[in-house]
């Protein structure tokens, strides 16, 4: 399975805008992108947070084409919104779920945070690509990209310009 | 005057390793970028830490083509380094000591950190670029580029390659 990490973030390494939820700031052209290229992923990941932010969203699109799974210490909270093979709640470690969708054959995975998620799955070496959307916005505090004290290594795949000033890089680990 | 902001960042937005001073992570591109341009400006502000991590460059490199302003609380303490006109020491508002190397007629000023001195900088409109190396490392905690909560906008001029994997970005604010 090919699993790849996409955010958006300003281009002071801030997820969120502050103590915001989800990620409003998102350009028109990084929205699009991030539309489109879901559609090319079978499955995703997601954490209790991402998910409480794009919820009426995420309820109003669920497809049988594409699984998504919630990682949350209250799986059981959610159980009325839960279908299997289309949207799960899971108190799994992140690693972990990513190995539970390749033993079930599913082809292409996008981790769509948070730090937590993302963190444990570099350290672990299951991450293949990281998609960072450089939305030209600065806000000094808010939710980070990864957690603890790390040190990772990238390559740099591919620039794009997804906006006038929104920057799509493609990463891989080193 | 034209004043820049020229940081070294990680793809997650810190610009140190960590509790590190001084940016040790710069790719030889990088350093060799940061090397040449900073001989296109006639003067430069940094920040005490910054002036401590690199004393021994600073001192062994001083040259009357360039001003280097470190602000620091404490300007007294370095009274043995300070050489007017080539090295000085104050104790200033980052936004004033930029606004007093304008009226002594300086040309060109870059602005090499830290986040006080940007935030300042940015928030009273004396900053006219922003220029950022992003490396492919991360780090997940480590300085930042900017302090408290913040929302700053730029566009986009440009980017460039420095090497395999290191980027250069040219913004100006919005």
């Amino acid at each position: 399975m090919h699993t790849v990490g996409i955010v958006v973030m300003s281009l002071d390494g801030c997820l969120t805008r502050h103590d915001e939820h989800g990620a409003e700031f998102a350009s028109a052209g990084d929205q699009r992108f991030f539309r489109q290229v879901l559609t090319t992923f079978d499955c995703a990941i997601m954490g209790g947070g991402g998910y409480r932010a794009a919820r009426d969203h995420i309820l109003a699109n669920r497809s049988e084409k594409h699984l998504r799974i919630v990682l949350t210490r209250a799986p059981d909270r959610y159980g009325s919104e839960a279908r299997p093979g289309i949207l799960e709640f899971r108190s799994d470690d992140s690693v972990d779920a990513v190995r539970n969708l390749a033993e079930r054959g599913y082809a292409r995975c996008a981790l769509i945070g948070g730090a937590r998620i993302l963190t444990g799955c570099v350290r672990a070496r299951v991450l293949d690509e990281l998609w960072i959307t450089l939305e030209p916005v600065a806000f000094g505090q808010g939710r980070r990209l990864f957690r603890g004290a790390v040190e990772f290594r990238f390559e740099l795949l591919s620039t794009e310009l997804l906006g006038p000033s929104t920057l799509l890089l493609r990463y891989r680990p080193a």
